[in-house]
């Protein structure tokens, strides 16, 4: 399964009194590093939209235990693949390394889903095509 | 003219590791400061676009002065009003109280704009209708 | 056990290219709740400090679901409380209403820490007094 | 004069409903460029406090202009130099650069200051050392 790794270096406007991280900031950087993971794959927001009509997979879930703090000017990778795939959603699981600790894990949960055509400017979840799984392979 | 006072808590995630605003989000502020102006007055964003074809005011400059640092759990008051008018654009100027102390003050310089009919997906700004500068005396 | 209902407007800011809040501010609400839940206590961070030496209690883990979208100007309120109580940790839950609407339901584990005596500059969990509990009773 | 090139992802959540990057994303990249900048001629925000007892340089005025605007997915420079000196404080000029496109220039004026012995807790301006300008050239 295709792996993403995603740089990110933290910056002072990212860190709060205590010198670390303020944890939103984790959740930023996931859904960073989601969409960088499905754009290597070739399956960018842009292109979701485009070729299914899918405008970028929506949250329904998301969780993180912090093993560690980081701090203003560490380096940090967020390791990122898709771990489980359901009929119309799938988890991208997501670890943050920072040198050689395990810093942060955690998963976002996100639904394939289009325009909804019974009720104007909902969405509506649907099957994934097989070719989306197929991309992470 | 109208003046719009507009609160806001320093929360924890505002402030960084010097325990003060990290600055960005004073424009944040500025910004939500402005948009509730123009809604106390009945233009809402929502309304600009509705009645006018005006999908918000973008920005064009912004400019800010910092005389006194904010702190985890300061309540502050943003006042805002517009100061000056012109054809296309208007300036709204900002100024932040800590209780008695003027802690920053700054402007924002808007735009009145619709789309482009020459160029599909781009913006072109156009001269305001004198409603909107009658709305705020 | 105490409730505090915390009041968030949805600033355009928040939002994203769909128009809905993107995920980690909801994350940024929950810490915001938190805080103004022990300080409304009489607990406040600044509080805990100077009072047990607890430089406010970091959090181990988070989670939320998304049950419906959020969106600019929609005026939220986020309804949180200490459903948990261990001997070095507690979790607040957090619920998300939008009106009527349940819209993001989550909850913070945070742990009971102070300066470590044999690791200068790091953190050691200890036992919560008993009065933190009984304050939110 | 050294130049220091920032390169910056706009990720999903840097941008607003109306697709583009909500302006004070900006000053953050500002805020990152300037502390990279001075990190990258050896004087980070670290080595500034344990050489000189400066607890990073605070901001006192931002300016920025919106020239074109960034949207989701752009790969852009921000690229930032020192242009101007005087005593106690010093100018640090901001380009964006969006491929070929000036999107958007602005500066920062930051001021060099230690803790005042006269008044504990408060922040106090002092002349800059010759070296600092120095290591710039």
């Amino acid at each position: 399964m295709k792996t993403y790794r995603h740089k990110v270096i933290v910056h002072w406007g990212d860190t709060d009194p205590a010198s670390i991280v303020f944890y939103p900031n984790y959740f930023a950087w996931f859904d960073q590093s989601t969409l960088l993971l499905f754009e290597s794959v070739g399956l960018g927001w842009n292109t979701l939209q485009e070729k299914y009509g899918v405008p970028g997979m929506p949250i329904v879930e998301a969780k993180s235990r912090f093993l560690a703090p980081c701090r203003f000017r560490d380096e940090i990778v967020v390791e990122s693949s898709v771990t489980q795939w359901h009929e119309k959603t799938l988890e991208v699981s997501h670890t943050v390394l920072n040198g050689a600790t395990r810093a942060v894990e955690g998963y976002e949960i996100r639904v394939w889903c289009k325009l909804d055509p019974d009720r104007p400017g909902r969405l509506k979840s649907f099957a994934m095509p097989p070719e989306i799984r197929a991309a992470f392979e």
